[in-house]
């Protein structure tokens, strides 16, 4: 029999990577390190669970250990492994009984990304959190929490870290808080926050929210934070957390002057956890991420990776981009999964769509849309921003609906683009998300048969709507 | 200067031609012919105004024909275009004034379709309807509007057709309707008729609603509308209307039995218009449509044909197809518009994308659904139903979506889908309809990557659980 297939990582491109491989090849033994309690949770969902819309953090567990177990995977949490050895084809783990060795068929690398606050002083004071972690996302809810409230019962959730919960938990709610950062995690956080009904300060170096997102769905977005009240201090570097006598959170000072806060979030970016590869001969990617071929394999023969810690091709551009996102992770893990039960499969390509929801605000972006990344690209960038109506004029609740398409001046190939609005307008990325997967250009998106109905979208969808105008300026 | 432009039809084709060239070459006359008082009218919002969701008739007009007039669009009512002589490039009109001819340089016939009701005895009755032109449908609100109600100021628009609705208007409501035909028109009106706490009645003689959406769709759809007080007969086949002896309708009698109704929508299909070309060397297709080719021009040089009385190629078989439907009426007259101008414009394929919503149902289709024409087009059928979350089971709000895929099981191309739920489940077919617009195969559409966060859909989109189950099934 065949050495394992041993998997280090036991979240959504591990456990997808698992399921998928025990289901194609029930003999062959899986294995699945992880160094923390917690596998297989929706980081996605931390923010709507501070929030309080999320009950319970069990319920972002979309595997939990004992169905990894009745998959017949061999999933070993609080171990972590600290060394490969590609040439021995082995991996070395630490785990509570010691260290050992464990030699391996097949190696997926899904270690995922990390939080980065470190640029920040202060960022590991007492009330100072980033949301990356399920323990440290139960502490911010426990920190939210009266301690005079009893519904609060994570501290009885099995993986979590009881004795930090607790510690927050017994203290008396904040009023007043910063969040360092104006991308997903912050935006999601100021929502988040303004649900407790608390003074929320927003903190963003760049002028803009949501930068990937691009000018029209940033200026949105800020529009909607500050009617909820939400103060946005846009253009402001964050040089330090302040600290009070106790050490413990007391304000965040910025380019703009300082302000009073008693929990801070920082939620400035994320890196890849590729250190375990760094002294293999499994080469890394420009971006630090492991570099990977379109079956989501290394430089090195049966080693894999995928998910967070992994670069992968870029839809338009057909290049290595790292752009870590969770349908992305679980996709490359079940096609890893696949490949490595030899049944050779793609990973797919990455072309950065995302949604992200800013109080009844929706947006969502594909693609490449900012005009340097376009050049960088080799891309002449074109773009074109229409405001179209999100049903028939007539039918009641149409709502204004911003689109921004780009393409390459010279081909008319679409290179990406957002949109933003209140009504169903997230989900209509999609349309052009599916439009860059099989490199259409402008007028034939123009011309494609989408749906119309005077509840649902106008005659011209904004996305036709958008490609019309732009095919039209590409036209000039 | 060229002989002008002639169209006939003042509708979603005839105008968006008539606009669209005035834009590219304002310098040529544009004529349209419209045989009556109403232009360019948003057909798909009537159920809606019968409802009370739209006020005025008024509101579903995209162009009066004062904007008409100020684009340099010479647009005659109330002229019905008779005859065609193609050797001669002239129509002949028949106008207030009397009957005349007029040359043509370039010629659109866009004389859409007309709602059949004939093979239903008694479907000419007072109090029976279709819901096809703006004056029936005024007239049907009318009859629901108490006489007392002095809100109702239908007869002061200037293009209605006065007599009828007022007499209409001093009838006591009906308190029973009845719909003949579960498409569209009768699976809206039953939500029309719904809101206006009537009895109703809908029959159909299949044994399911909304046939082309397929049966996952029928069924959902036939439990909302009898969730909300539709009494539905189906697998009925209406014999005819019955009458009073005031010559008014009194009910419908059907294979089922017999069902008191004073009010009677007919709904059982649309023909195309397409008698004024039947003798000239203009050919039909196999619907009875005028066939087009791809830049929707006739088998006669200079004469054009565009919306619902043109076939036109279907994105997914190649062949020529009838569907009748709004954007591509609005999209094939722009096309031909700029064709005319002299920069040639493809009309674009029809895949048969459609949209409805029955209450708070929302259904899409796209493509080939059903087996029987999948089989006729020359493919292998090989269908997927799947039931998905709408959004991240933890987050609130998420609903069940139902997604049917179809493809070939020689070559794994997709070939139509269809979609029924109550959380933005409708707009996802445009994901679908842009992949069949790329000949995809469910491998590749598999691979897409399409977008998630927790408010908007699952990690794994419903459209994407329904492509991995039927590419699960393609591979076995």
């Amino acid at each position: 029999m065949s050495d394992p297939f041993v998997i280090v990582g036991g979240d959504a491109a591990g456990l997808s990577a698992a399921s998928k491989h025990r289901r194609e090849n029930p003999d062959r033994d899986v294995i699945v390190f992880e160094k923390g309690r917690w596998v297989s949770y929706a980081a996605c969902g931390m923010p709507y669970y501070v929030k309080g819309e999320v009950e319970s953090l069990l319920d972002m567990l979309s595997l939990t250990p004992e169905e990894a177990a009745e998959r017949g995977i061999d999933l070993r949490r609080e171990h972590e492994v600290v060394a490969v050895d590609t040439e021995a084809k082995a991996v070395t783990v630490e785990g509570p009984d010691g260290r050992f060795e464990q030699p391996y068929g097949d190696l997926l690398v899904a270690t995922g990304a990390r939080a980065v606050s470190e640029p920040i002083e202060g960022s590991r004071l007492d009330g100072a959190f980033t949301i990356h972690s399920m323990d440290s996302t139960a502490a911010v809810r426990a920190f939210l929490t009266d301690p005079a409230d009893p519904g609060f019962a994570e501290p009885d959730v099995p993986y979590v870290d009881t004795e930090l919960v607790e510690s927050y938990l017994e203290r008396e709610p904040p009023e007043t808080v910063a969040i360092v950062g104006g991308g997903y995690v912050g935006v999601e956080m100021a929502e988040a926050f303004a649900a407790h009904e608390l003074d929320v300060h927003l903190f963003q170096r760049p002028d803009r929210l949501l930068e990937p997102f691009g000018e029209a769905v940033g200026e949105t977005v800020a529009e909607a934070l500050r009617d909820e009240g939400v103060s946005l201090h846009l253009g402001e570097e964050v040089d330090r957390i302040e600290s009070d006598d106790e050490g413990r959170v007391a304000g965040v000072s910025s380019t703009g002057g300082t302000v009073d806060a008693e929990l801070v979030v920082v939620g400035i970016g994320v890196r890849p956890n590729s250190g375990l590869v760094a002294n293999t001969p499994v080469e890394l990617g420009e971006s630090g991420a492991i570099a990977t071929d379109r079956y989501g394999e290394t430089s090195v023969d049966g080693v894999y990776a995928a998910g967070d810690c992994a670069q992968m091709l870029h839809t338009v551009t057909g290049s290595p981009a790292w752009v870590p996102l969770g349908l992305t992770a679980n996709r490359a893990g079940r096609a890893v999964g696949q490949t490595v039960a030899g049944d050779p499969t793609p990973v797919g390509g990455i072309a950065g769509t995302a949604v992200v929801k800013a109080f009844d605000v929706e947006c969502g972006r594909t693609g490449l849309v900012d005009h340097e990344r376009v050049r960088e690209a080799g891309f002449d960038p074109v773009s074109e921003t229409v405001t179209a109506g999100s049903r028939s004029g007539y039918y009641p609740g149409a709502a204004e609906t911003t689109v921004t398409l780009t393409a390459d001046r010279g081909t008319g190939k679409l290179l990406g683009g957002s949109i933003v609005g209140t009504d169903r307008a997230a989900i209509r990325i999609d349309t052009v998300a599916t439009a860059l997967e099989n490199g259409m250009t402008v007028a034939e998106l123009e011309r494609t048969d989408l749906a119309y109905a005077p509840p649902f979208s106008p005659v011209w969808d904004p996305v036709l709507v958008a490609a019309k105008v732009l095919n039209g300026t590409l036209e000039d």
